[in-house]
């Protein structure tokens, strides 16, 4: 199931949200739709995400600094209210992070670091699993350099060689969602890409 | 001069905002009454700030992250922003954060662990003093319990003894101020009340 402002072919249910409305409103329904589809999940990942470049100076800042908010902290708090409910025992609850951001002042995107330190807070406040089962793991992922088509356009000069595949994450994400080498909860896990291979390095 | 959703009757000037309205939509409004009164500050302090209980699992989840994000975050946001174009050289930023949420999982209060944490980082990417002079001091304070009316009225049978005095906060923050002892720029100082003295601990 996937719950995104953009529907996913390859999923076999989409709920679409509205990134304008908030998400407070849209919580009734995303609960019942998310119930309908299954009340039990082994696995749930955030993904969501946004990047954008500023400083505080900016005449804009706040409107930026709301946007990333609910790009990258709403979205990841969602995932873990919904793990709140949802994840199974066993389960694998995993929430994307930032390596700049985790390793450092970024103030060249101020707001972006701001919003991923929120959300690397989240996952340390649910890896407690207070609110989520207590034979669940919580990871926190912290791409590098992920290829995606938006970085290609932005970046297009850019040594592509060591940007993530994403594909390559989703593998490893997969063997981790099946127990497969998972690394235990609570765990950061910096993700970098050598030899045609997604690596995770424990921070 | 107070920038405050509420007047204070001691300052020289104030600036009321509202607490419903977008700070951006504000913005241009906040420049220009801050610049009327000076664009040199030496002093710049963030008091602003709120709490509340609440967990992951909780139906009201996002009212209150936005709430604490606004509060909390926001506020230190915009204190920033303003350091970034008024404060003097060998100025003093101070912002507030939380002892109890820089020292570890909060999940009794989990937006507010949230929001305070993206405070947390918001110094530390003033601290790199990029767009605030390089003479200046960017210090976060971590209060413990602070002796204010509310916190009194929702524990009315709590030891009050240990519980921060505002005014003698205000004292230190005064020092700090004239270059009195002030510590070093990106320090975080974790506030005690001991022998009728605030104290503060640098981690």
């Amino acid at each position: 199931m996937n719950i995104d402002v953009n529907p996913n072919d390859h999923a076999d249910e989409n709920l679409q949200v509205s990134s304008t409305v908030k998400i407070q409103t849209q919580l009734e329904t995303i609960h019942q739709r998310t119930k309908q589809f299954s009340s039990n999940f082994d696995t749930i990942i955030c993904t969501a995400g946004g990047f954008d470049v500023g400083n505080i100076k900016d005449n804009d800042l706040f409107e930026k600094y709301e946007k990333l908010d609910r790009m990258n902290a709403q979205s990841a708090l969602l995932t873990g209210h919904l793990a709140s409910r949802y994840l199974a025992e066993q389960g694998f609850l995993c929430i994307t992070g930032a390596a700049a951001v985790f390793e450092g002042p970024v103030n060249y995107a101020f707001s972006y670091g701001m919003t991923k330190q929120a959300t690397h807070s989240l996952v340390l406040q649910l890896a407690e699993r207070v609110d989520v089962p207590k034979t669940s793991d919580v990871i926190c992922i912290l791409p590098t350099m992920i290829d995606t088509k938006a970085n290609r356009e932005s970046m297009p000069d850019a040594d592509k060689s060591t940007w993530l595949p994403p594909d390559k994450v989703a593998d490893l994400l997969r063997a981790w969602a099946n127990g497969e080498n998972r690394p235990q909860n609570g765990s950061f896990a910096k993700l970098t890409f050598k030899n045609g291979s997604v690596i995770p390095e424990f921070l």
